[in-house]
């Protein structure tokens, strides 16, 4: 039975999707002579570790009690040290994973696993990679960082993989580093990774009004508590660049010319959420009806999308054919076109659901799996 | 550097184009520490090998010289041994390929690549499995022979990679993998897995006659020499058999319900090409014209499919929505719906171009570099 020992930061909806998928697959990954072993688990403050991490595990019943009361908003830090495991906080926290991965980065083997939303792990991230540890990201701010971190996090390719931090689950990057391997040099890659977005703008283009459209994103639950946080494009700005550093350029979120839906005056230094959703959001329509309008009378759809081609990267709003992948698109599927010497004229496309905790875990978990032969 | 050992079977165009590939992205691969070197070439009768396996390789002159010999339709067999290269022929090459396998399987590693479209390469494929080599497939016969074949070639499921079984290059196999490794339960998969019979289906769709559209396909070089070969629906079940039983199923290709776009009186035993194509084929136009007719009144349209779903596994033509991806389709691309708990009501879609020697060789090439941390 081969054993891959794992270490999770950020137990938020994603990390107790994970841990709850490891504990139903148990005699899947029996079936193929793998057994997952999570070491330990980090919240924003604390570190939750097996005693003895070189032979033991946190069992099952530890995994669960996690979710509980992580679900129940208290912090990992409630739970008690037993004799089967610790509880660190703090600077201490930090010190212990450190200790835990320069144990096992090179002996057993070890899979950091960053679900967090969080720039901080960034820091412990980059010492793991040189203790032999790999690494696995749901978390999008470890690969949208400096350059130089980037590069520090990609240094062993082989030894990190980030499928959920584009598409959740999709096999967009997946896909993307089969095409780089086998030298089809790709030329453009266009698509749709905001679902919240992706809805907006089908329900626009068939006629709705963008104010209305918005507000029903949100009763929906399809945005973050502040619209802006979407409609800024910043969470699509981010997944571009982890996209074009991919295909290989060498850049950063600022070289990125990122199109607003809203403006600067409708920020929230100066209104607050209410005040935008009954106010500032209305007086956005016309404009936004116009432009489609437009792009209607081309025989086109107006879609939020992000486009890499050559050293260019962009996000905005594109006109784009009707019939085309991107402008057939509905609902809150992510779309994804790859254009290369092998898919020149007729693109590859990647389409379904792109966010979620199941499918964004599913992808996680896949990507843990797939470095299975670093494992002794 | 690593080095990645590969034997070659099959030098047909996307055997050639894969030695091709291997040479220009000698550079590309050396960036990443890698180094593919190809040990021996076979065609169905001779086997070219490096005089000294664990110490040399063919080098890239022999390799283009192989391109040249067999893209002029000659054997490899009219290549002499040199000081460093020897030649087999008939018995003597399959023993000497059995050879290498012992030679290098758990030494250096070795992988086998199959892009013949022969069932004569089961036989070693089986045995080289036993000796630590690993396999990669374009060739779908070894998949689509017996289950007990079957079982053997995937018992160590890290050592197979057969990409381009499916849809060439297209990330299927890939994808299925993951969400199989997630613990993600797929319920059905349906894709149109023809680039002849896809584009058949939408050209009639679009209210061309079905004889005309076949001739059409046959002048545009879309068709096997004889359309029936490819109108009878047997290459896509092949795929559908590949595709079952990835999925688990552990059936063969005779419990797989296959409809033939021809009767069994126009069979290729009872009328030659160029009967069936002025008198047989336009006999057939009426009851398709009628089945797309009736489809039409019901909003949908007809494709050509493979459809998976629990034990099931069907090829035919299938009545589908006319806005869903496979009733979207057209041209000569392939797509796949994969529905699982976590693609549930809109499903997984890949899709693109899924023929092709160009495609198809990039597919083997990604596979192949997929394996590298097998390699020492």
């Amino acid at each position: 039975m081969k054993s891959i020992r794992v270490l999770l930061m950020g137990c938020g909806g994603v990390g107790r999707q994970l841990l709850q998928h490891v504990v139903s697959c148990r005699s899947l990954h029996a079936k193929q002579g793998l057994r997952l072993r999570v070491v330990g688990v980090c919240d924003s403050k604390s570190f939750l570790v097996a005693s003895d991490v070189s032979k033991m595990e946190l069992d099952d019943a530890s995994l669960m009690e996690i979710c509980r009361v992580k679900s129940s908003g208290s912090s990992l830090s409630t739970l008690n040290s037993s004799g089967d495991s610790q509880i660190f906080t703090n600077m201490e926290s930090t010190r212990k994973v450190l200790d835990t991965a320069t144990l096992l980065g090179r002996s057993t083997g070890l899979v950091f696993v960053d679900c967090s939303a969080s720039s901080e792990t960034i820091g412990v991230l980059t010492q793991v990679v040189d203790l032999g540890c790999c690494i696995v990201l749901a978390n999008k701010k470890p690969l949208t960082s400096s350059l130089e971190d980037y590069e520090k996090l990609v240094s062993h390719p082989r030894h990190i993989r980030h499928e959920s931090t584009v598409g959740a689950g999709l096999p967009v990057i997946t896909s993307l580093n089969r095409i780089l391997a086998s030298g089809d040099p790709i030329h453009r890659t266009i698509g749709s990774l905001s679902g919240t977005l992706g809805y907006v703008m089908s329900e626009v283009g068939d006629g709705k009004q963008f104010s209305e459209v918005v507000k029903a994103a949100k009763c929906l639950g399809y945005t973050e508590p502040d619209p802006r946080d979407d409609l800024g494009g910043m969470d699509v700005t981010r997944k571009a660049l982890i996209l074009a550093r991919l295909l290989g350029s060498r850049i950063n979120l600022d070289n990125i010319k990122v199109e607003s839906l809203y403006p600067d005056e409708m920020g929230s230094d100066r209104m607050s959420v209410e005040d935008f959703l009954a106010n500032g959001l209305p007086l956005l329509n016309k404009d936004i009806e116009t432009r489609f309008r437009v792009a209607s009378s081309n025989g086109n759809v107006l879609r939020y999308v992000c486009m890499i081609e050559g050293s260019s990267c962009q996000v905005g709003i594109k006109e784009l054919p009707k019939d085309s992948p991107l402008g057939r698109l509905r609902g809150s599927d992510n779309v994804l076109e790859i254009y290369s010497r092998c898919y020149r004229d007729l693109p590859l496309v990647i389409q379904g659901a792109g966010a979620g905790n199941d499918t964004t875990a599913a992808g996680v978990l896949a990507d843990i799996l797939d470095l299975q032969d670093l494992f002794p």
